[in-house]
C-alpha cells in the first residue's frame, strides 16, 4: 500500500513541467550528437579512469566519437552498481529505444548508431526538452560571454564568477574583463566600474543568477577599498601577491559581486566546499574533491551585510546539509539549492530532503537542479530527484503526518517548479 | 504487520509517565495564557521571521497577543511543512479541540479564543501535567534565582552557568553573583567560595544538575590559581582582557564548577555546540547557529580529571552524535542526553537513537527532554520522540533481532523514563 | 515480499566462503579456549567498564577465565541493547548451543561449561573455520614477527608498521628492529635498508599487504633526506626530538613504507582517525577515541605519489565516509575497506554501504572484515554484514533498479569475496 501510494506520488511528481535551475548547457549546441557526448560526461570518463582505464585511453587526440565510447563501455560492467550508470541506462532507454539490461561490448556499436540517427533529426534538441517536460533551463555563461545568438527565454543567462574572484591575477582574465567591458581594470573603483558591466549586460540579457563555486577555506569579508587598492594595482601591474594578499583580492571581489546582486536584484548562488586540482592526474574535470572540515559559520559576516541578496546555496560535502537546513531555517535571505555533485546520490539526497522538508520554510527550498553539460541528463536526474520526493512526501507528510495526497503533492510541486519561479524570478 | 507493531509499541509508549530532565519552564508561569505564548515559542517567530515576516511586525512593543497571533499565522502557510508546525496542530488538537487540517487567516480567531477560555480554567497546569503524562519538570534556573515560590517537587531546579563561565566580566553578572552569596569575587578563593555557596543554596532545594551551553570553541581546562588569580583580580576591577585570557578565566570557572559537582554529587548537563549571536538582526532567541567542527576530544581532560561526576551531553551538530555514541561507549562518566534544538527534528533523532541503541549501554542513555518554555510543548515534542522510539524499537529489535515487545517496551521505558530518575537522582 | 526478498538474498550471501582481509588473529592460538577469550575482547570489557564494573574488577591479577566471565556477566543486563552483545549471544547459540534469550547470572555457568567442552575439541579451530565459512584470515603482524610455525596460507601474514611510523625513538623499537633485520638504524639509508629487508622477509612468507592505524592529525608527505638523516641521527643516539621533529620522522618512515609497497607491490591498508589513549584510565584496549576533524584531503600527496600502490582505506569517523566515496571514485588506486569500529554497527554500515554501492565502482569496494581476535567472532560480525548488505541488495537494487536477484547477488559475492582476491592477489 505504501509502495502503491509512492508510485502514484511520483507519477504526479513526473507530470510537473520544470525549470531547471543551474546547468552547464552550451546553448549553441545543448542536446548530444553521438553516444560520447553523453559518455564523456566526467562522471563516466572519471569512473572508468577511477576503475583502471588509463587517461591516455580516454583523452587521446583525434579518436573518433565512436572509439571513445568502446573504450569507455570495456569498463561499464565495474560501474554497472553506480547511481550514474543507472542514469546512462535509463537515457538509452528513453531516448534510444535501448532495451537491454546492460551496454555490453557486444551491444553496444548498435545502440551508438541507433542513438546517433536519433540524435541527427532536425528537431532533436526540442524533442528532449519536450520528453524530458522542461520548459526553461539557467546556464552557467563566463563573464565575457556575449549571450547571442541563443533564446534567452529557454536559455536563462547566469553569471558565473569564479575566474573573477580567484583568477584576477592571470593576465587573460583581466584581458578577458577588458573586452568585454571596455575598462582596464587597475584599482578598486575601475574594478566595481568593470563589474558594474558586466551585471548591467547581463541583466540586460535576462541573466536570473551570479554564481560562483568556493573552495572550503573561503570566508568572505569586506575588505575596505584603501587595503584593496595597492593589491589591485600590484595585480594590474602584473605583480606577484602573496597567499594572503590574494585571498584579499578574492575576498573583495566576491564581495562587490555580491554588491551588485543587491543593486540588481539577483540572487547569489553559492556552491560551497569544493577543493580543486586535488588529483591533478586526473581526467578532465574528475580532478575535484573536498575537504568537509568547512562551516556557513565562515559566511555569517555576508549573510549578515546583505539582507536583500537572496543565497540559493549548495553544499559538496553531505555533513554540511545539517548546517544548510539550520542556517536556511534562521537566516531569512538562505534558501537550499539542490544536491551537488558528491552529494547527489540517492543515499544522501534522501536524508537531505527529509531533514530539509521537516526543518526549512517551504518556500526557501530549491529542490533540484541537474548540473547537466547535455540535455539529456535532466531526465534521469530529475527522475531520480522525484523517485526520492515521492518517497519521502509519502512517509514522512502522508502517512507519518496524515497528509492528503493533494497537499503532500503541491509541496512537491513548490521545491520542484514553483520557488524556482519566484526565487529566481520569471520571465515574462 | 510491522506497521502494527510499530503501532502497538507506540501507544505503550504513550502510557509512560514523564519526568522531563531539560526545560525552560517558569515555574511561576509554567502554562500559556494564551495562544501567543505558545505561538511566541522562538520556534514559531524564528521559521515565520524566515519565511519574510519583519522582526518588527513580530517585536513590535504593545501589541496584544491576539495581535501577534495573527501576524503569525500570515506565515504559517510557508511553515506548513516544517515539525515544529505539526506540534503546533497536534497541542491545538489535544488541548483545544482543533479539528481542521492547517491554521488560517480564516480559523484562527476562533481558535485562538477557545485556547484562551480552556487556558482560564483555574486547573490548566494540572490538566496540562496530567494530559501529557508529565511528573515532574527540571527547570533552568539563573545561578542567583532564589528558587522560592513554586513546588520544588514538582518543578526541579538545576543551575545554569553560562553567566559565570562566559560572562564573569560583565559587572551586572559579578554584581547579581555577590547579591546572591553575600561575596565579592575578587580572587580564585572568593570565586571558589561563591560558587560553593551558590551550589549549597541549589542542592538545598532539590537541585539535580548544574548544567550550561558551551560554544564549539570551548575546550576545558584546568587553570591554575596561580594563572587565574591575577585574571580574575584584574575582572573584579574592571579591567579589560584579552580573549586569552578571557577563556582562561571561563575555563577557570567551568573547571571549578565540575569541581563542585563532584562535591554536590551533581550531573554536570553538557550543551555543547552553539554559537551565540550568529544572526544579530534575528528574532528574540532565533540568532544563534553553529560551527560543525567540533569534537568531543576537547573535553578529554575533564572527562579524565572526573571520573565521579556523570557528564550528560547534548550536541548541537547531528554530525557529532557519532562521537557522543563512542565516548559513551568508553567513558563511564559520559551519558547521552537528547536530542537537542537544530538536530530535534525527526530524520536525526531517528538516526541518532538506531545509533545510540546499538551501541550505548541502556543504562547511560537519557532518550529525550523537551527544552521547552512552556508545558504544553510536552506532549507533541515528547510524543515525536516516542513515534521515533516505537519505529526503532519494533524494526532494529523486536523484527531485526527477535525481541519480545516486552523487552522491547522495557529498553524504551529506561531511556525515555529509568534512566532519568536514576542519573538524576529521585526525589524522595 | 520484500522480506522475503531480503531473507532468499540473505540466505545466499551467507553461503559465500569467506577471505577475511583484517584481524587480529594470533595463528598460533587462533581459536577460543573458555568463554573469557570471548568475553574478554575489549567490546565486552570496554562496554562494561563503560557501565560501571570497574577496571581492578576486570584486569585483576590471577582470576581465573570462570571468575572474569562470571564479573562480566554482572554487566551484561546494562548492555543487552548493544549489537555486539547480539554477537555474544549469536556465537554462544551458534558454537555452543545456547538457546535462553539472555545470558544472566543463573545462567552462565553452564554455558561457561558447554562452551569450555566444546572448545576443548581437538578440531575446534577447524570446526569454527568451517561453520563460518572462513578459508584466509589476514592476520596483523608485528614488523619482528618470524612467521614462523603456522600455516602462511590459511593465516595471511600482513605487515603492521605503527611501531615503526610512531614508535622509532622508542629504544625497544629500534632494537626490535636492530634484532628483525640485522641493520643498526642510524639515518635514513640504513632505516631503508631495514625497511627493505621487512619487506621481503613478509613477501617471502606471503604477506598480502602492509597496513597502520592513523591518528586524526596525520598528514602524510614526502621529507628529504636532508632534512630527516640529522633527525634519525638524533633519534638513534637517543636524543629528545621536538613534536614537529618527530612528526617529520614518522612522515618520513612513512613514506619510505609507500615506497616499498610499490617496489614489493603490496597494498598499503590505512586505517584513518584513531587518537590512542584518549581514556588512559580504561580496561586494556579501551581507551582509544577519535577526532572526527580529519578529511582525506590530508592523503592527497600520497594518492597522487603512488599511482602504482592500492590503499584500501578504513575511516573510524563515519562522517568520513562520503569522502572515502569520493576520493574512491575519483582515485583509481583508493579502494573502500570494511566499516571500523567505531563505525561498526548496523546504523553505519547501512548508510555506509548505500552510499558506496551508489558511487564507487563494484571492483573497488572490500566490503567487511572482522577485525576479530578469535576466530568465533567472523561468523556474527560477517552475518551482520550480510544482513546489511542483503537489505541494501534488495531495496536499491532488485527493487529500486529492476536488477534481477541473480546480479543482485553478484554484485554482493564481489564485495564480500572477489574483490578480497583481486585486490590482495591470491595464494596460489
Amino acid at each position: 500500500m505504501s509502495n502503491e501510494l509512492r508510485q502514484r506520488l511520483f507519477n504526479e511528481l513526473e507530470q510537473i513541467v520544470l525549470i531547471d535551475p543551474h546547468t552547464h548547457i552550451n546553448p549553441h549546441a545543448p542536446a548530444s550528437k553521438t553516444l560520447a557526448d553523453i559518455m564523456g560526461y566526467h562522471y563516466y570518463t572519471e569512473l572508468a579512469h577511477s576503475a583502471g582505464l588509463p587517461r591516455e585511453r580516454i583523452e587521446e587526440q583525434g579518436i573518433s566519437p565512436k572509439e571513445l565510447v568502446g573504450r569507455l563501455v570495456e569498463k561499464l560492467g565495474d560501474l554497472s552498481n553506480t547511481i550514474q550508470v543507472s542514469w546512462l541506462l535509463e537515457m538509452c532507454r528513453e531516448f534510444f529505444g535501448f532495451t537491454d539490461d546492460r551496454i555490453t561490448p557486444q551491444n553496444w556499436e548498435k545502440l551508438f548508431d541507433a542513438a546517433e540517427r536519433k540524435m541527427s533529426e532536425s528537431d532533436w534538441e526540442d524533442q528532449v526538452l519536450q520528453q524530458s517536460k522542461l520548459e526553461q533551463v539557467f546556464l552557467t555563461n563566463d563573464f565575457d560571454d556575449p549571450l547571442t545568438g541563443f533564446d534567452t527565454n529557454r536559455y536563462i543567462p547566469c553569471l558565473r564568477t569564479d575566474d573573477l574572484v580567484f583568477k584576477l591575477h592571470e593576465p587573460a582574465v583581466r584581458e578577458r574583463l577588458a573586452k568585454a567591458t571596455g575598462i582596464d581594470v587597475g584599482d578598486c573603483r575601475s574594478l566595481r566600474a568593470a563589474i558594474g558591466k558586466l551585471f548591467e549586460h547581463f541583466v540586460a540579457r535576462g541573466a536570473r543568477a551570479c554564481a560562483i563555486s568556493l573552495p572550503p577555506s573561503f570566508a568572505p569579508s569586506q575588505i575596505a577599498d584603501s587595503v584593496a587598492d595597492p593589491l589591485i594595482r600590484a595585480v594590474a601591474g602584473g605583480g606577484e601577491l602573496t597567499t594572503a594578499d590574494q585571498d584579499a583580492v578574492s575576498r573583495f571581489v566576491f564581495w562587490t559581486l555580491a554588491e551588485h546582486c543587491a543593486e540588481h536584484k539577483l540572487p547569489f548562488d553559492l556552491m560551497i566546499g569544493v577543493n580543486r586540482q586535488v588529483y591533478p592526474a586526473g581526467v578532465f574535470q574528475g580532478q575535484d574533491l573536498f575537504d568537509q572540515r568547512v562551516s556557513l559559520i565562515q559566511y555569517k559576516d555576508l549573510f549578515n551585510a546583505f539582507p536583500q541578496v537572496t543565497f540559493p546555496i549548495s553544499v559538496l560535502a553531505q555533513i554540511s546539509n545539517q548546517e544548510l537546513v539550520s542556517y536556511s531555517w534562521i537566516f531569512p535571505n538562505v534558501v537550499t539549492n539542490g544536491h551537488w555533485w558528491y552529494s547527489n546520490i540517492p543515499t544522501y539526497i534522501e536524508i537531505d530532503t527529509r531533514a530539509r522538508l521537516e526543518a526549512v520554510p517551504r518556500s526557501k527550498q530549491v529542490g533540484y537542479y541537474s548540473d547537466m553539460y547535455k540535455l539529456e541528463f535532466a531526465l534521469p536526474k530529475f527522475r531520480m530527484y522525484r523517485r526520492v520526493l515521492a518517497k519521502v512526501l509519502s512517509e514522512d507528510f502522508v502517512i507519518a503526518r496524515g497528509w492528503s495526497e493533494t497537499e503532500a503533492l503541491a509541496l512537491g510541486r513548490q521545491v520542484l517548479r514553483g520557488n524556482v519561479e519566484r526565487i529566481f524570478g520569471r520571465a515574462v
